[in-house]
């Protein structure tokens, strides 16, 4: 059992909250390990308090206020940009926004999220513990442009284009919805590389991206009454 | 300007961001009091930095970690449970989904939102930052059972009940969603009080309080496709 804190392994994982490196994140906490082990994924390292190392040691490296009662280090995977609904953030710096959009991705079963520039790294502590779990479930890419992304690419916007309607919609094809930062929006080149624009109609200000995200993955996906 | 940490006026702002009493809240920055200005609110005390308080004195009783460039001081207001769309919160206790759902809420035109037993405080300082001003624009009201709420009382469950469904309801009348905790949902006894149970059809495991409260009040107020 571990117990020192100058133990090289504790050392990493350390360096791993803060700083990612080689492919490797933190998931803490009992919820995200079974989350993760259900959907098949193995740990590199498995720390259990009591077990593996002792309480103190582990809250040492936690990045829970409240300290953790278990902690798994796993490799990161990435996969292609894919369909029939995929999301792409673009410049959402908040990575529990991030996190929160992993989560509605999965409730709603789109078959990719994408994380474009400028964008909070998906397997960093505060988005892996936002995702609830989805993180382990959710296939995540990485682009640079906008054409690297599948099907009709339709920007999400606070007041551009059509309605957003998932029963109106040919969804034939692939789809991307693309979703920029809460103030700023998608920036113009951003924009114009897209197919078409369409926004959430709504009473009053603006929503989070999150919030967006959720109610287009919900609206796209939502099955038009028989 | 004040100047001294001892001054009385920090000190009662100091023991409202943790401990509220009198009926009085704290809203921080520039954007929130421009959110309180323009919905008509007067601040019962208004501090700006470099000009009635020093950005020293003024950072000491900041809850953000940054500080801030100017703080307001607001009375509390309560309304009376209202339609036509009312969202009552049961046992919602983290602040930042209060203020997610109230900002929901302004989005998409919902007459008020209700806090049941449970349920964070509206006004503290995590609710009121979360709710992007929000908070100054929909009317906030605390009740104690499910009989006090308008209309039909609608639980917004995990499983139970039709899908919900904004096209296909009869919205005549007020109808209030009633929605609980993000892990235990609603307790039997509350379950049993509400007129119906409805859920939103997701493929993996559950949404939050605010992102299910979002799409909620988003697919209720829903105008069909012509």
């Amino acid at each position: 059992m571990i117990t020192s804190h100058t133990n090289p392994l504790l050392k990493d994982i350390r360096r791993l909250q803060t700083r990612r490196e080689r492919g490797r994140f933190v998931a803490e906490g009992e919820d995200l390990l079974a989350a993760a082990q259900q959907a098949g994924w193995q740990p590199v390292h498995l720390l259990r308090s009591g077990v593996d190392v002792s309480e103190e040691a582990l809250a040492k490296v936690s990045s829970l206020g409240s300290g953790t009662r278990a902690l798994g280090v796993f490799e990161e995977r990435w996969a292609q940009p894919a369909g029939p609904l995929c999301v792409a953030l673009w410049g959402v710096k908040d990575p529990g926004n991030v996190g929160t959009v992993l989560r509605a991705a999965l409730a709603f079963g789109a078959g990719s999220v994408v994380l474009g520039p400028g964008t909070a790294d998906p397997y960093g502590p505060k988005a892996v513990r936002a995702s609830m779990g989805a993180i382990f479930e959710v296939p995540v890419a990485r682009v640079a442009a906008i054409d690297e992304l599948p099907g009709v690419r339709v920007a999400l916007d606070a007041r551009r284009g059509d309605v957003l309607r998932g029963d109106a919609w040919d969804r034939t094809g692939d789809l991307t919805l693309v979703i920029g930062a809460e103030r700023a929006g998608l920036p113009p080149e951003v924009l114009a590389a897209c197919d078409r624009a369409a926004h959430i109609p709504i009473a009053n200000e603006s929503l989070n991206a999150a919030m967006a995200a959720t109610l287009a993955v919900y609206e796209l996906t939502r099955v038009p009454e028989a």
